[in-house]
C-alpha cells in the first residue's frame, strides 16, 4: 500500500509501505476512505517534534473494515468506522471514568508500542487496529459523501473543541473567550455554541477563519494579543472577564493570556498541546480562585452522542475543511497548513484535488 | 480597649489600642465574642510574612453589635453576628458572581486598606466594620455557649475546608484524599463526609489529628509521605488514584503530591495558602486531564447555607477547637499552635482558659 512518510523536518514523502497484517486475533484492517493533517503533525513537521527517517504519521481516520482477527465479534467487514486518535481497551479503571484517552495499555497510531505490533498511521491507504471491538464506532450505514468530513471531524478536532468546552463545564448563558483561530479553536466556538453559551468571543486576525467562526456561533471578534488582550477581554465583561476561556493553541503566552482573560472564580480549559512546559502562575490562581482543566480529549468516551449528532445533520465541524487533496499529494497539504494557507485538509486516497464546502 | 499586635517574628503582644470608632455611615461596631488563631497568622508569627511593629492580626470572630452607623439598616443593635474574613459590598460583579472574595473594593481585617480608614484586627476586643450590612451575617437569636465554637469555625476554617470540597466538586460516592491534618484539612473531610464521598482518606502522622478525622467520617488514615504517598494513594485505588484530593497545606511538596496523585480526569482543589509559589507540572497535568481549582474562600456566599445546619446542629465544625484561652493569652495561644500542642485555639475576650468539647 501507499502512506505518508516524514523523514525529517519538512519532508514529508508518498511512498510504498509493506501492508499491514492481522496479528493479535482481536484486531482489523481498516481501508482508510478519509484522513487529515492535524495541527499537532506540523510539531514535528517544523522539527519541533523529533522524528526518525522513514517515520509514519496522521491519527485521525475514518474507513471500511477489510479484514477482522478471528475473535472480533462486534465489528464486521464492510462496517464504516470512526476512530479515535488512540486505541483503548475501554476496560481499565481508567477507561471506565470516562478517561479512555489516559487507557492504561493506551497506543497511538503510527506506532510500534502497539499491542500486536506496529500500527500504522492514519495518512495511508489502510490501518491495522489493535483491538477493533473497543476502539472503533461503527456507523449504521456508509455517510453519504456530503457527511465525510463531519464525521472524519469527530477523530480528534472537533473532539479536541469539545473537550475544552466540557472541561470548563460551560453551560447555557455563559460567556466564553476562545484563544486560538486554527480548527480546534473553531471548533471550541461550535462546541460552546451547542452548550448554549452567550457570548462568544473568538481571538483571530484572519478575515477567513472569522468567518467559520461567526458560521459556528461566535459573537465577537477581537484581534488583540497579549496583555493587550486580556484587557480588552476584561473590558468586554464588566471589567473581570468572561466565565469561561478555551485555550485552544498550546503556548506559553496562550495559557497566561487564558489565565489572566478570566474572571475571578471562572474556568480555564487548555487542549492545546503544551510545549515547552509553561509555568504557570499559580499564586495569580489562587488568588483569583481560577479553575484550570482540560488536556487530551477521551475521544472514544464521546463518540456515541456527537456521532448521532453529526448523523442527524444537527452538529457540521466539519466545516473547518477548507481543502480536499489526494493522499497522493499529501506533502503539499502539510506545506498548505504551515503556511497558513489552509486550516485543516482533509486527504482521500485516491481522490481528485479539490476545495471542499460541507 | 484591648487587642493582640504582632511586632516581630514570635513577638505578640495583649496590648492597650484606641476604640475604634464609626467612620462611613454604613460601618458597624462589633464587640468579639470569640475568636480564634489561623494556621495563616502562623506565616506571620514565624516570620515568612513580613510584619511592622504594633501591627494588629487576627481575621476570624464573630460577637455582638454595639454600636452602627446611620446609613445601616439590616444589622442592628444587639445583633450577635458572624464575620467572614474579609469585608465585602456583595454588589460588584465578582459579589453577583458568588465570588465576594474578590469582591472589588475588598479589604482584611486589622488594615488600613479598608473604607473609612482602620479597620481592626479580629484578635482583640473590638472590631469596626466597614461595611455591616453586606459583610456581617445575623444570627436569629444568640447562640448557646456549646454553638459558639461551631458558628465561629464559619468565618474562615470551616469555609475553608468546605471551599476544597466545592472547587474539587466531591459528590456522592468519591473517593477523596486530604493532604494536611491541621484544623483545615480536618475541616475539608467533614466537609467531603457531608458531600457523601465514600472513601475519605487523611494524610496524618498525628493520633490526636488521626481521631478528629475519624470523627468528621474519614474511613481511612495514612502516614506515609512525598512519593512513597503518591504510591500508596494510587494503589489503593486501582493503580490510577482517587478521584479527588483535596490540598490543604500549601507548600510546593503538598500541590506536587495533590496533583500527582489524583486519577487521570481527576480533581485537585487547592486551599492551603501557597508559600514560594509553586511551579506546577503543566505537561503532567495536561497528559493526565488534572483539573485544578481553589483559592481564597467566598465565605460570604456560603455563610447563610452553612450557618443554618450549625444552628440546627447538623454540621459541628467547633470539633478542630481543641483549646480555648482568655484573649489576654493570645501570645501563647500562638506558642500553642506553633509547637503542634494544640491544633486550633478559641480566644475569648475575658474566658478563663482551658480545654473546650465543643
Amino acid at each position: 500500500m501507499y502512506a505518508a512518510i516524514i523523514n525529517g523536518p519538512g519532508q514529508i514523502e508518498y511512498a510504498e509501505v509493506p501492508d499491514p497484517r492481522l496479528s493479535t486475533g482481536g484486531d482489523a484492517i481498516v481501508r482508510v476512505v478519509a484522513s487529515c493533517v492535524c495541527g499537532s503533525d506540523l510539531w514535528r513537521y517544523r522539527g519541533v517534534l523529533a522524528t526518525a527517517p522513514g517515520d509514519r504519521i496522521g491519527h485521525e481516520f475514518i474507513g471500511v473494515v477489510e479484514e477482522i482477527g478471528p475473535s472480533v465479534t462486534d465489528v464486521r467487514v464492510g462496517d464504516f468506522v470512526v476512530a479515535p486518535f488512540y486505541d483503548c481497551d475501554m476496560t481499565c479503571p481508567n477507561c471506565l471514568t470516562g478517561m479512555s484517552v489516559a487507557c492504561l495499555t493506551r497506543s497511538l497510531w503510527a506506532s510500534n508500542d502497539s499491542i500486536g505490533g506496529f500500527a500504522d498511521g492514519a495518512q495511508g491507504e489502510l490501518v491495522r487496529v489493535p483491538r477493533a471491538d473497543s476502539t472503533l464506532l461503527v456507523l449504521p450505514e456508509a455517510p453519504d459523501e456530503a457527511l465525510v468530513p463531519h464525521v472524519l471531524a469527530l477523530c480528534d478536532v472537533f473532539t479536541t473543541g469539545y473537550h475544552a468546552a466540557r472541561s470548563a463545564q460551560v453551560a447555557a448563558g455563559d460567556n466564553v473567550v476562545v484563544i486560538g483561530d486554527g480548527a480546534v479553536g473553531l471548533c471550541a466556538v461550535l462546541a460552546a455554541s451547542r452548550s448554549g453559551a452567550e457570548r462568544i468571543v473568538v481571538m483571530s486576525r484572519h478575515p477567513d477563519r472569522q468567518q467559520i467562526a461567526r458560521t459556528f456561533g461566535a459573537t465577537d471578534v477581537l484581534t488583540a494579543r497579549g496583555a493587550e488582550a486580556v484587557t480588552e477581554v476584561r473590558d468586554m465583561f464588566e471589567g473581570i472577564g468572561p466565565d469561561r476561556v478555551l485555550e485552544c493553541v498550546g503556548t506559553n503566552d496562550a495559557w497566561d493570556q487564558a489565565i489572566r482573560s478570566v474572571r475571578p472564580g471562572g474556568a480555564v480549559a487548555v487542549v492545546g498541546v503544551p510545549h515547552g512546559g509553561p509555568e504557570l502562575p499559580a499564586r495569580y490562581m489562587f488568588s483569583n480562585n481560577i479553575r484550570l482543566s482540560g488536556g487530551s480529549t477521551p475521544v472514544r468516551d464521546y463518540l456515541p452522542e456527537l456521532l448521532g449528532e453529526v448523523i442527524e445533520g444537527n452538529l457540521r465541524p466539519g466545516v473547518v475543511f477548507d481543502a480536499q487533496m489526494p493522499l497522493s499529494q499529501v506533502g503539499e497539504a502539510y506545506r498548505a497548513m504551515d503556511e497558513r494557507r489552509s486550516i485543516k485538509v482533509m486527504l482521500r486516497p485516491g481522490a481528485q484535488p479539490g476545495a471542499v464546502n460541507p
